[in-house]
């Protein structure tokens, strides 16, 4: 039982839309993103996913209407529930959801679909 | 599906060591804590807790080792081991950890053991 440096390990990395491994607990994972631009509409049938922003200002779209979130800001996102995560400018966010899930859902990208469980 | 402003959340309350409930996912609960000073020692026999410090300095102890974290650093406390938490100043935390769970897990006290699932 070590800590983990959230700073440090964002850090490390540069690449968007890539999920990074820095915790796991009770099955769920703890997933650091760097975000730019706009992700595919996707859904996970049977995953909720859990979105804090770290830094910067991120959206999370939906069909009927969009939040906006700035840093310290939570959403979560229900499974089988449609939406398309963007940001204007590069953000950093954790992700809290079950470990092993595809970042794009029911979506097969070839851009955008990036390997799991990927730790730094 | 709305946005959770976790320093929003923060200015609501001043107790500590009482968890309050600012998400859910996946039968996970995402948990705000104020602290200051020494929680009692206990273990959760079938849960890890995550947390993450928001603000100030954070003690977790073991029997081994203590493990302090600042703003941004995270530690896991696996199932069925042996913690005690602490601040000397009051800091603000948050913890992922499934929904209902004993915030002072195989011990009961009566100045620590706090209700679960209150949701701000």
């Amino acid at each position: 039982m070590e800590a983990v440096r959230l700073e440090e390990k964002f850090a490390l990395f540069s690449d968007h839309w890539r999920p990074k491994v820095v915790a796991a607990a009770n099955g769920q994972e703890l997933k650091l993103i760097k975000v730019r631009g706009e992700f595919p509409w996707h859904h996970h049938h049977d995953a909720d996913e859990l979105f804090l922003v770290w830094k910067g200002t991120f959206r999370v779209e939906f069909k009927d209407h969009i939040v906006t979130l700035g840093r310290g800001d939570v959403v979560v996102v229900p499974a089988g529930v449609l939406h398309r995560t963007a940001a204007d400018e590069e953000a950093e966010i954790l992700c809290f959801e079950p470990k092993g899930l595809l970042n794009t859902g029911n979506v097969t990208d070839a851009e955008f679909s990036a390997p799991t469980d990927v730790k730094i």
